[in-house]
This record gives C-alpha cells, sequence and structure tokens, in this order.
C-alpha cells in the first residue's frame, strides 16, 4: 500500500510518499511544491494540484493523508490554508483515493511520541524512521509525518481486529 | 463578455451567470451546488469543482469572480470556506479564466450602494437589476452581486479610460 502525505500551503506544499507492506514502512519520494511566488494565486494553486495529480499518477497511492487543523488564529491565514487544501483535497477525490485527515497532534504523537514535539524533533524523528540520511526541509518532513501517522492508524487498526479476532 | 460570479461554500455554492455587451448587462444563469450532505469532504468538493467546470463548459466565461474577504471570526469556518473557495479557483485556472476577488463590501456597494447592506436587501435589488421575478436563494444572489460587481468596476475602468482619452 502507497500513502501520500501532503502539508498544504500557498508558499510551500509539502509531500511524502511511503509505502507500507508486511508492517514494514519505506519512503519512495518526499519534496516541496513551490508555485511561482510571482504568478497569481489561482495560478499558484493549479500549481500545486498539477503537481499533485502528477505524483498520484507517478506513484499510483491509494490513499492521501493531509492534516486537518490549523493552529493558527489568524483567518486571512486559514483561508489560504483552506485554500490549499481544497485543492489537495481535490486531487485525491478526481483520482478516487481515500483521503485521511489527522490533527497535528495525533501526526506529532505518531512520530516523536508526544502531541507538543518541535519542528526540529519531527524532522530529526523522520529522518531516524525512514532512514534518510540527507537534510530534509520541514514542510516535507511534516508531510511523511502525516503518512506514517496513517501508517500508525491503520497498524493499530489491525492489531485491533487481530486482538478482536481472537 | 460572459462573467461567473461564485459564493463557495462546502454546503452551498451559489453561482451566477451574466452577460455584459453594449453597456448592458442580462442574467444567463444562476443557482445553488449543493453537493450531498452525507457525501464525505472530498467528495463534497469535487461535486463543487465538476458542477462548476460543467457550467465553465457550458457558458464559456471569460472572467470567475469571487469574494475575497470571510467576515466571520471562526478559524475553521474560514478553513472550510477557503477549500471551497480554493476548489472554485482552480475550476477557473484550469479553464483559464481570469480570476478577480472582490470583497463582501465592494459587492454590496455595486449592489446596494452601500457597504453594509442586510442579505434582504442583496436579494431584491440582484431582483430589480436583473429582472428576476421569481424567488432566488441568498447564496445565488450573493454570487451574481459578485458577477455584478465585476461588471461594475469593468465598466468603471471603461468611464476612467474614456476620460483618460479626452
Amino acid at each position: 500500500m502507497i500513502i501520500i502525505g501532503v502539508d498544504p500551503g500557498t508558499r510551500f506544499t509539502g509531500f511524502g510518499i511511503i509505502e507500507f507492506s508486511n508492517n514494514q514502512y519505506h519512503v519512495i519520494d518526499y519534496g516541496v511544491i513551490r508555485p511561482p511566488t510571482n504568478a497569481p494565486l489561482e495560478k499558484r494553486y493549479l500549481a500545486i494540484f498539477t503537481s499533485l495529480e502528477h505524483l498520484i499518477e507517478k506513484y499510483k497511492p491509494s490513499c492521501l493523508a493531509v492534516e486537518t487543523q490549523f493552529v493558527g488564529k489568524n483567518v486571512q491565514s486559514a483561508i489560504k490554508l483552506g485554500m490549499a487544501r481544497g485543492v489537495s483535497i481535490l486531487a485525491a477525490a478526481r483520482a478516487q483515493l481515500e483521503v485521511k485527515e489527522y490533527s497535528p497532534t495525533m501526526t506529532k504523537k505518531a512520530v516523536v511520541g508526544r502531541g507538543h514535539a518541535s519542528k526540529e524533533q519531527v524532522i530529526k524523528m523522520i529522518q531516524i524512521l525512514l532512514n534518510i540520511d540527507q537534510e530534509i526541509k520541514e514542510d516535507a518532513a511534516d508531510a511523511l509525518a502525516i503518512a506514517l501517522c496513517h501508517i500508525h492508524s491503520l497498524n493499530l487498526n489491525t492489531k485491533i481486529q487481530a486482538i478482536k479476532g481472537r
């Protein structure tokens, strides 16, 4: 099973693609989509959408995982984030992927073990968990963390099913 | 020139299509897109996107006009609105339409003459300005108001150009 995690943003949209099989996971690809900053807003959303469509077509994930909450208080930033998130979810819906949403707290808990981890801790843990030697951008690390969070929840569900099935 | 005005929302997305030529405008179509309420969020955004794509294909507008601001203070509502707006703008960007954004104050001012008009006043004025006899839903009226706001700004620009050209 292949999962694409997405950390949407108007300036930087992180993505992380992880394969999960036989109770093991490994990273396939990750990076940051950077729409041209001088382009009008609609062109920037189109760039995010098109890039995600390409990634979905290339790696054929079955699920897109995305963060559900916004931790800030600025309404205008929330709208911009919502626009980038809407476009990301749409790319998944058009390719008939399952869409799963996780809160930042759940994501951090799944990766670092606690809900209030720092950005640096998330990056460090992602590098360790996925054997990534080189430097990794925050948005890409967050996207990989969201994908991992989804894998953890799948794994947990499997364990619960196994216990129930005993 | 044909303009599509959109009032995006997760539950109701209003649309209004107006033709503007020879300094006159008339309504072509209007209504409300209602994605299935029991569908998962991504299917609802897909429904909004697909409906707008169909309308754009059918009426071939050259511009999509949308409201830019959010008047509430709730961050979670702002994200949802942003998602619906992102998906609407994307439908325009994919069809290479121009996208124009107007604040609710500008929209109300263009239709009612003042920025703090009530919803009922907007509906009433839209019915009068566009010769609409039947009842009209708030979201459709708002979408028509946004399209009219764009026409007013075009008209104003033409007049300014005419004065400058004297």
